[in-house]
C-alpha cells in the first residue's frame, strides 16, 4: 500500500487500514477530494473555556465537530470511526508537556474527555491547485511554514496565545485568485489575514518559520498568510492541562466529509 | 424622535436612548447598516450545552458573540454597551414559562449569566433590498412569518428541538439571486434551507405561520425559507431552565459592526 494506491480509496477503508495498525505515515493524499481534520482532545473541566477559545477565534479555529464527553465516536463528520484508534499517530501531552505518541489512545481514554474535530488547510488547497496557484509545500514535498505572530487571539477562559498562521508563495495574480477561492471555504479558515510584509505581523524571518519547513519564496512572489489550525493547539499547550491529546503534525483524522461541502459557493 | 430620525443615528447613540428609557419600540429601521442582534442569556450551569448546540446548529444558531460568566458588558461587536438596559424590551422565562416584560434586567441579574448574541436576518434583508428581491414582511409592515419544521436539530446536552425557518415569498428569478446574495452572509443565516413545496418541511399551511405573521404570496411567486433565529430560543424553553432571559421580538441589540462586515464576500 502506498500514498498513490490509497489516493482514491475512501475514508471508510483508509479508516479501517489506520485502526488495525496498517497505516502508520502521514495522511497527506489519502482519500483525495476528504476533509481532514485537526484533533484537541481536552478534559471535559476545559471543554466550555475551549469552545468559546474557538467561538471567538472561528478563523484559525474552526470547529468541525464536537464529540458528546466520554464518546469516542465520530457522529456528524464520519461514521463507524473510533477517535481513539482511526489516527496514525496520537501525542499525549502532560502539563503542557508532550510525552508519547502513541497509535492508539484506548488505553489511556478516560470518560470525562471531549474530543473537538478543527478544520484544516487541506481542505482549501486542493481547490488552490485546481484553480493554478501555486502551494509550495506541495511541490517541495515538505510542512507549510507556520509563525507566530504578534496578533494576540480573543481569549476565553484559561486559553489564550498568539494566531499562528500559515504561509504561501506566489504573485499577486495568483494572490488574487487564492483570495477568492478561499473566500468559499471560511469553515476552513476562510481567505487570508495578509499578504507582503511579514514584520506586520510580527515575524522577521520567513526562511525561519516556528513550525514546519521553510519553502522557497521565488523572484516576483509575495508571502500570503493564513491563520492555522495550530493556533488553538498552542494555547492549549501554554495554559498547562493535566492532559490533553492531539493527532501528530500531519496525521490527520480524515472525515467522509468531501471538501466542497465545506465550500459556500 | 422617531424611526426617520433615527434610522441614520449612529448605534451607540440610540443604544443610549435606549438605556435612558427614551426608545421603547421595535429596532427594526434603527442605525440603518449596524447589525442588529438576539439575545439569550442563561445561568452558567446550562452555557457549555447551549454553546456545543449552537456549534452543532450554525445555520440556525450563528453565535456573534458570548461573553464572560457574569460579565454584562459587550467587548466584541459593540463598545461601552451594557447588555442589562441596552434593548429596549425583555422577556423574562422561568422553568420555561414567559413571566414579565421588562425594560432594564439589571434588578434580576446573576453573576453566574452567560450572554449570547446571535446573528439575525435583519442583516441580509437590506442586501436583499439592495438587490431588488423583495421582502414581504416588510412591504406589509409585518414580522416575518415562521414555521416549526420537520427537521430535527442536532441536540446537544439538555437542548433540542425542531429547526425552525423563516420564508419570504419571491419568483424563481428572485430566489436564484436571494440564493446569491444570502450565500455571502454564512454568519447570519446564509443560503436558504429550502423553497418550494412546504410540504417537505412538513408545513401544512403558510398562512398560519408559528411564530410571526402571514404574508402574501403573490401568484407566480415560490416560498423561501431560511434558518432561523427563533430556533435557539425555542430549544432553550422546550428545556425548562430554571431561568432565561431573551430579548422581546423585534426589540432587538444594536451592535457596533456593520452588515457588510459580516459578508464574506
Amino acid at each position: 500500500m502506498d500514498y498513490v494506491a490509497l489516493s482514491g480509496e475512501k475514508p471508510s477503508t483508509v479508516r479501517k487500514l489506520i485502526r488495525e495498525g496498517k497505516w502508520k505515515l502521514p495522511t497527506s493524499g489519502l482519500s483525495n477530494g476528504y476533509t481532514q481534520a485537526n484533533l484537541v482532545i481536552l478534559p471535559e473541566k476545559y471543554a466550555y473555556d475551549f469552545l468559546l477559545f474557538c467561538q471567538r477565534n472561528p478563523r484559525p479555529c474552526p470547529l468541525l465537530e464536537v464529540l458528546d464527553t466520554g464518546n469516542p465516536f465520530v457522529e456528524l463528520t464520519a461514521t463507524h470511526a473510533d477517535i481513539r484508534t482511526d489516527i496514525p499517530k496520537y501525542r499525549i501531552y502532560k502539563k503542557g508537556i508532550l510525552g508519547e505518541e502513541v497509535a492508539d489512545i484506548g488505553p489511556v481514554w478516560q470518560s470525562d474527555f471531549v474530543s473537538f474535530l478543527i478544520g484544516c488547510s487541506f481542505s482549501f488547497e486542493q481547490a488552490l491547485l485546481d484553480n493554478d496557484v501555486p502551494v509550495r509545500q506541495i511541490e517541495e514535498k515538505c510542512n507549510v511554514p507556520m509563525f507566530r505572530t504578534n496578533i494576540p487571539c480573543k481569549p476565553a477562559g484559561i486559553f489564550e496565545g498568539p494566531l499562528v498562521v500559515s504561509m504561501r508563495p506566489m504573485t499577486e495574480q495568483q494572490a488574487i485568485r487564492a483570495i477568492q477561492v478561499t473566500s468559499r471555504f471560511p469553515s476552513v479558515h476562510g481567505a487570508p489575514i495578509h499578504f507582503g510584509n511579514p514584520e506586520k505581523l510580527g515575524i522577521r524571518d520567513l526562511s525561519h518559520p516556528d513550525f514546519g519547513d521553510a519553502v522557497t519564496v521565488r523572484d516576483g512572489e509575495i508571502p500570503v498568510f493564513w491563520a492555522c489550525g495550530v493556533t488553538p493547539q498552542a494555547a492549549v499547550m501554554a495554559s498547562h492541562p493535566d492532559i490533553a491529546i492531539t493527532h501528530a503534525p500531519g496525521h490527520m483524522f480524515i472525515t467522509d466529509r468531501k471538501d466542497t461541502a465545506f465550500s459556500i459557493l
